[in-house]
């Protein structure tokens, strides 16, 4: 993948300029392309993991939730951050935390980074299938508002109207669509 | 899209801990989903534009770059940060920049939040048509290594071969995907 090019872009130095329980934040001394030096603030996470679980009848899930940060409400498929876990066991907590849902059959499908100008953060994505519901509560503390069961063929569907409109899940559910066909 | 639910996370206080000439973020005290109080981290950039520029024979354009806070070399649709502008007006300029591209014809499919657990951002999604190589110089501070021009019913192999791996571009052209079908 990286071929035979030379990334032009080099840390001189860095420092931490803030951090929470979830993410922080560095600038960074840095040559840029063309030899210029300057800063670059990057937000560093864990790698996050995101879920596409299909039932036996080509049914996903999908959780309903407001987002502090863009104050809006979508769906979205169950994602979280890994906590720095093994990234399969982080997949297989969330998936439970916020669906109920256990999987048997578990693949990784693919990998991304949601926003690579700012963010160091890479999103893991699984594929989740021989489903079972326990009927296990789900984590309050999540903000779930609605659990929906939709057909895979539709789910695009619902990106095109803007009920879907979380980047990483768009981005996930395309990966499982041409893993899929 | 937000029918009849409420959004349980109130904003209680807000400061900016870092700011710089491309992104701040802010920490707010927040009453959460429980009623429960806390902080959150919030990441606030200007709105950003995504361009699916696609030729006459179906082929659209890619840009080869390394990204700093990644450090990943990978191929990615024009884009960039919209700087406040007019929409429209920052996706005309970052086409030209990035591929010496013109077009005539434009459309905005759709849009997005591209990491909606931290930033505020919204990735605005656009097809460009009837194009037109101006032969213009590319903008050497993009460090655009390569440009590369692939038919669009191939362009998924290279996201499953992770030859794409920004998740934002992903995203854009499977919004493009299902609008042009």
């Amino acid at each position: 993948m990286q071929n035979n090019k030379t990334n032009p872009w080099k840390q001189l130095s860095s420092k931490i300029v803030y951090k929470n329980d979830w993410f922080s934040v560095r600038e960074d001394q840095v040559e840029k392309p063309g030899n210029r030096t300057g800063i670059y603030g990057v937000l560093d996470t864990p790698p996050s993991v995101f879920i596409v679980a299909i039932s036996d009848r080509n049914e996903i899930y999908l959780t309903g939730l407001f987002r502090y940060p863009t104050g809006k409400y979508g769906l979205e498929i169950p994602a979280g951050s890994s906590d720095n876990q093994d990234l399969l066991i982080a997949a297989q907590r969330e998936l439970l935390e916020e669906t109920g849902l256990k999987a048997s059959r578990w693949e990784k499908i693919g990998q991304f980074t949601p926003l690579n100008g700012i963010a160091s953060e890479t999103s893991h994505v699984f594929l989740a299938r021989d489903l079972e519901e326990t009927g296990s509560e789900l984590d309050p503390d999540e903000g779930i508002l609605e659990l929906r069961k939709v057909p895979f063929d539709q789910v695009f569907e619902l990106v095109k109207s803007g009920e879907i409109n979380d980047g990483q899940s768009i981005a996930a559910l395309s990966l499982a669509e041409h893993y899929l066909k």
